[in-house]
């Protein structure tokens, strides 16, 4: 334990949890006074919240709606959840298994506390967002990296690879497909063979589908809700920050087993009581007229996931398959083997601001993540500075 | 561990964490369809946030304000969290110190993952707000109680007793003043004590303050940040919740040692990323443009205090001192040894919902809490009503 710690004495777990490595690069742009970067560093659309969906936190605000809600939310957006869920997946959803969270980041954190035990493991497919395993290293659980294959053709999992990870202390199996940052979609039959698993196990899956609606070749991906039944173990974590563009809302929903829902209430009540309440009133408004908004913004993400995925495929050091979702390039760089020192020259030299790979987990490393959710004049631009360095 | 445990698995100290007692009164009263109940129950204001606050919020989402923030919160608003705070308390506190949390139950949950590991405690002066004692519970660790003493001119500490419940394995001393439900508040003298032996022992202190305003013989209650010096081992957590009447919005924050602020910004990123974007912005203008209306609040409160004191004061079964800061009145009711069911009987025979003492701790049972932060109508009519029951 460092001096640090010792003098403002914290858990071992805290003082040893890694900062992300995305807001290292980023932190060095934002901080170096340079005007012209153009960030493409974090998963966050380049557009603010429509304004439809502002103007309804406003009228929830003058109609007094700014004390607690009920710890699952209120009962009209809960409702408009399970009626928003119900159309896209084709079939009833209830609306006793909906909470409200204040962001997939919360739920995360709430479903890591609730299920994982000092000394218990969760098995994360990777690459993956960071703060996952971050998560659970806070209850002092191991996270087990099972890494996707990369091919010429995309990113596949190796069902054999995933369950032989799986032993007595396992709680979890979290997978996030569409995945963050590779654009990975797990097909139906590996859900439907995860899930299988997991039943004869008796251990929960943790579904992160906030991409669910990024996909540029069918209405929304390939989703547990349509393989499970309403009471098998899983817990499908949604959020409106990427497809109504609401980052900063936070504001996102749990769809578990209804007999789940008394547990996740109490697990609101003790770690912020509620989302903001007119956040919830906004996300009514966002669910029931948002639709065309959605599809428009998936159209504009597919016309810039083409034209980074030929620009970059036309790189001499660069390799990657075309992303089927989500909205990142997830590319590997011929002779770039710490991506961390890479991204910061990059950024030095090009004023273009990536992720590196390495803040993704096993299998990660020698990649650089690449948002495209920007404009494609933004885009072009970017192309153009990197070219010199990644050719 | 019972079945429901067994078929949905997750942790014994989720399953062993109990529900609140207070909302087992409310949910009883707001499932009940009787209209005319007066819900004197949550600790809460009875006016909604004021408009020119909610004009803030809407103003930064027209502008484009509606992205993540930075974790620790947007710069400006920590510059005013730091000016008022500078005012306040005659002396400059710096920006580096303040922490931007999505509420102050967010900022007790951060706080508990942090420094309590399994098998630690921490050391709560009661009664107190059942959410402290959960919250050490979700980290497995023990929230050893110490009661406040019952006088006739008030409740009062007794330091030799806090101080023997200190062991090697206490991580903190939990000191909530202004306190929920009893309005008591520690001296400076206690104060003082408390942090020579935090400081002698290396443990820390986290003083809960969101009551800080919310006192009626002076401008703000008796404050650690007034004892202490900055790298003090002192965790400082106040709330928008009740001086400006912004429960709904969920923003708190937190002052600690500024060389602890990338530990808090670590555990922002990994619980929640950020408090709204919007309540952010509008807790600037809270804090620049509030200061009549927390006057006026507080004032208003004090009447209420006065009319409640009185009538109760004049019930034959009541007993209690006159609550010095705080909204609520918190008095014993001779002859009454089950609060939880009394309250749930004073609802049904009586229809004023009130919380049972039993919900805060050692000490709690055999009394009642009011939440007086009500019209001086409201609260007339609720005494009425009471008279028979208490007399």
């Amino acid at each position: 334990m460092n001096d640090f710690v010792a003098a403002l004495p914290h858990r071992r777990a805290i003082a040893e949890l890694p900062n992300s490595k995305i807001r290292e690069v980023a932190e060095l742009g934002m901080s170096s006074g340079v005007a012209d970067i153009i960030p493409l560093w974090f998963g966050e659309p380049d557009v603010p919240t429509p304004d439809f969906i502002n103007q309804a936190a406003s009228h929830a605000m003058a109609e007094g709606h700014t004390f607690y809600t009920l710890n699952r939310g209120i009962p009209e957006l809960r409702e408009a959840i399970a009626t928003y869920m119900s159309a896209l997946h084709g079939y009833t959803i209830s609306v006793d298994r909906i909470t409200v969270t204040a962001s997939a980041m919360n739920a995360i954190a709430l479903l890591t506390q609730t299920l994982v035990d000092r000394g218990d493991n969760a098995v994360l497919t990777v690459p993956l967002w960071p703060n996952i395993a971050a998560s659970v290293g806070i209850m002092e659980g191991e996270p087990r990296q099972i890494a996707l294959n990369e091919t010429e053709t995309g990113w596949q999992l190796d069902l054999d690879r995933l369950f032989d990870a799986v032993d007595e202390r396992t709680r979890l199996i979290f997978v996030n497909s569409p995945n963050n940052p590779t654009g990975w979609m797990m097909t139906a039959d590996d859900q439907r063979a995860v899930l299988e698993f997991c039943r004869k196990r008796g251990i929960w899956i943790i579904a992160d589908e906030v991409y669910d609606r990024i996909v540029y070749d069918r209405p929304y991906a390939p989703s547990f809700l349509d393989v499970a039944e309403p009471e098998d173990l899983i817990l499908l974590i949604n959020s409106f920050s990427k497809s109504w563009c609401m980052t900063g809302w936070r504001l996102g929903w749990i769809t578990a087993p209804d007999e789940f829902g008394p547990v996740l209430e109490k697990m609101n009540e003790f770690n912020i009581a509620n989302a903001a309440s007119m956040a919830q009133h906004a996300g009514i408004v966002a669910l029931r007229e948002g639709e065309d908004f959605v599809r428009e913004t998936v159209e504009r993400y597919g016309r810039a996931r083409d034209l980074v995925f030929q620009r970059l495929a036309g790189m001499p050091r660069v390799r990657l398959a075309r992303p089927e979702a989500a909205f990142y390039a997830f590319f590997a760089v011929d002779g770039m083997d710490d991506s961390l020192a890479f991204a910061k020259r990059l950024l030095t030299e090009t004023k273009v601001g990536l992720a590196p790979g390495a803040a993704f987990g096993t299998g990660g490393e020698g990649h650089l993540r690449l948002c495209y959710a920007a404009t494609l004049e933004t885009l072009s631009e970017a192309m153009d500075r990197l070219v010199p360095a990644l050719s």
